[in-house]
């Protein structure tokens, strides 16, 4: 193993506190053996060590003459378990009682108690999945939606890796074909062809480089795109917020069973996520906070890629007139839509900057053409539909490798096109090999690896 | 089956929401079937209706060509499973998103979604457990301490089931000497000795009437011990309150990974929970409002066990001459503790009540003696140490069935005494069995089927 890899056997509670059933997990060399010792199983012949694998066994948890549970209990062989090592899984009664009995029974046993992620980590050092398919299992956990569903589970089931393996392969052409000239270096031949290098080069930069683009979509469906409400005090800010998010909740929970974590100001709309940035000022204050000044207000557009600019459609002239020039230099970029809010008391005149930008006629108060402006919405999100075999990175740490694997196979590229000896081009490529190596983990450390599995939860 | 009992195939999501695995249930006659419409193996001999009881198979939830997650299934056969029916149970990554589609992808084969406790339901109208057990699963999973954990196990495993069960037997004996006087009433013979029916007859009463006594201190196990905190305005009962409530909260949450959900105002203190009653007042007023009047305080005496009066030692006589009547004459029956408060300022003199209560000198300010408080709150409580075979009655259903029990027993044994005919004993015998026998569930309604299973959890 090429990491401080301990092989000792792990225990954690991997299931959430409530419900009706808890299950405790146990993984390593003396999972079987150590489960063993709390197991009493209703059969004579149902010791765990005696049960095959992928087989289940009913019994009690016992604690010297105390039954603390009747559980079933799941026994896997390595290499075939989820970790690749002997596993075990209990399911007991959901009590948080008995959950930590067992729990502290298997630590008497031998077990330690498991760090976040260990079992997705054993796993990877096992060689069941690489490192961004170990990173995907996190991500599938964390999806509240079918486009952060279908990204993960397409990087959980090796997409992302298939396409790497597929560039990291043509990058080993490369090399063999620059390496075959440095071998005849000195008699100054090119033995590989310039132009088919040139060739393979901007090819493999094109692919890196679509990849590495593909994180402004990934990141906005597994963040939500994040969109900035701005204008003026007492437009309807905080109404519109309110009146956003609040549908949304009401929708969600008529979903009978599900109560999600709510996550502040996101909502999705249309299974777009969509994030709304900096709005506590606008929640907590109901915008009379702002008076102060509009300059914070702008600062917000720089990390939004939609911009709601609310006018109250009784001033609309002259809020036009004061924030225009200063709103419409910020959005280059960006989309820009006018909201005409108090629209159900003035419909505004025409004016210039109305056959500029999209803009909608509406009341937050009275909630009359919400629909329209969420239309509106997930039309500026352009986010394309996502589909199970769509690579798209989602992940920081992919994205940082990717940056860095596209700036050494542009260094290649234009290597070649000046001319540059073959060794030095040899170890661009290898640079970016690398890059993409580290995505996979085959080239890792404790430390890369820690910041990965620190951020899973318990259990998994 | 003697309830409208639906034999369709149910469905529910049996792990609380978060956590790393989630786990759907299923169960009924067509439970694997419906299953393995939704399910593709990896191996090709994995089809769910072709694996063994007991089994599990892993493989992938798919809608279509997409696939929802990679899963674990469990496969049960009747009458081998909790509920008695065919039973699968899928074990998935725990993403709210993804049981949602596995859930909707159970309906949609076939499957409907299950009420709460109706796995439990189940299990009791195919024979199982009885009610009694099937109530206890409910306590067991909502069991946070040792003692509640050994009521519900025993419970559960039957211990309380037996009593019954033997209580009856004797009343049947009892039964069939008294009809068999009945037979030969006509000719005014008295086949039953009366002196060994009234000596059967205390003995019943005895069991029923200790039965329906532990009740006491089951609920003090249950619920807490309720402890009520008086005393005059400023003399530190919200400071005392939060240094009992915090300190304990600080020592769970030391225990890793565990969050319990906090029950307002209990505490665990050495094993035993205490309830403080009525402490919205002193919590949210730090006393201030109830300078009003006394009498509000006096009220919640009546539910308490223990009463901690609370002194302020600077005003203790004046405090204790004003109070004294008042609270001794309504803590007769209860256990009632003096607190001295603010003793690192000053301890007032031995006085004569100080002679006839326990007492102690503390300050809630400065956590000085709070652990002596917590012992004698443990002394005062004077809960019996619970085994796993204790029959103690925590559920209010079974203290009223056990009530009314007692009352036909007792009619019984002053029939016996006073002389009254046969039958109209074999009544009340009839009585006594029929209130025992709702507890097992021997006789029960569908409204009482719901009123108890509407209290689980879905998924049990």
């Amino acid at each position: 193993m090429m990491n401080g890899f301990s092989d000792d056997t792990i225990c954690a509670i991997a299931t959430a506190q409530g419900g009706a059933i808890g299950l405790v997990r146990v993984s390593g060399d003396k999972a079987i053996e150590f489960a063993d010792k709390l197991f009493v199983p209703i059969k004579q012949n149902g010791s765990l060590c005696e049960r095959p694998s992928y087989s289940l066994t009913f019994g009690h948890i016992v604690d010297g003459g105390e039954t603390v549970d009747d559980v079933l209990v799941s026994v896997f062989r390595a290499p075939h378990s989820y970790t690749g090592e002997n596993s075990v899984e209990i399911s007991c009664h959901a009590s948080p009682y008995i959950l930590q009995r067992v729990m502290q029974l298997l630590i008497r046993a031998g077990c330690r108690s498991a760090s976040p992620g260990e079992f997705t980590q054993r796993a990877f050092l096992n060689g069941k999945m690489d490192l961004s398919q170990a990173e995907a299992v996190a991500d599938l956990i964390a999806s509240t939606s079918a486009a952060t569903h279908r990204l993960a589970m397409n990087q959980m089931r090796g997409g992302f890796s298939k396409e790497l393996a597929e560039l990291r392969r043509q990058l080993l052409d490369f090399t063999s074909l620059v390496e075959l000239e440095l071998d005849f270096s000195e008699e100054d031949v090119e033995f590989a062809d310039r132009a088919r290098l040139m060739q393979l080069a901007t090819r493999i930069e094109a692919v890196i480089a679509r990849l590495a683009d593909s994180f402004n979509v990934g990141n906005a469906i597994k963040q939500g795109v994040p969109v900035a409400i701005v204008g003026e005090t007492n437009v309807g800010k905080s109404t519109l917020l309110n009146v956003l998010l609040n549908e949304e909740k009401a929708i969600v929970s008529e979903i009978h069973g599900t109560t999600r974590d709510v996550v502040e100001d996101t909502v999705n709309i249309e299974g777009v996520m969509f994030r709304f940035i900096d709005t506590a000022g606008i929640r907590e204050t109901t915008d009379t906070i702002e008076t102060l000044g509009i300059e914070r207000t702008f600062g917000k557009i720089a990390h939004a890629d939609i911009i709601l600019w609310m006018i109250d459609s009784k001033e609309a002239a002259p809020q036009i007139k004061r924030l225009a020039p200063q709103i419409i230099s910020r959005t280059k970029d960006k989309q820009l839509i006018l909201i005409f809010n108090k629209a159900d008391l003035l419909i505004p005149p025409t004016m210039e900057i109305t056959e500029q930008y999209p803009h909608i006629f509406l009341s937050a108060k009275q909630r009359t053409h919400i629909d329209e402006l969420k239309r509106m919405l997930v039309e500026a999100a352009r986010l394309p539909e996502v589909t199970q075999n769509d690579v798209i990175v989602t992940n920081v740490r992919h994205y940082e490798a990717l940056s860095r694997a596209l700036e050494a196979i542009r260094r290649v590229r234009e290597g070649l096109e000046t001319g540059i000896s073959g060794d030095l081009l040899a170890q661009d490529i290898r640079e970016c090999i690398f890059h993409l190596s580290e995505i996979v983990g085959e080239v890792t450390t404790d430390q890369v690896l820690h910041h990965i599995f620190e951020k899973f939860c318990i259990g998994k």
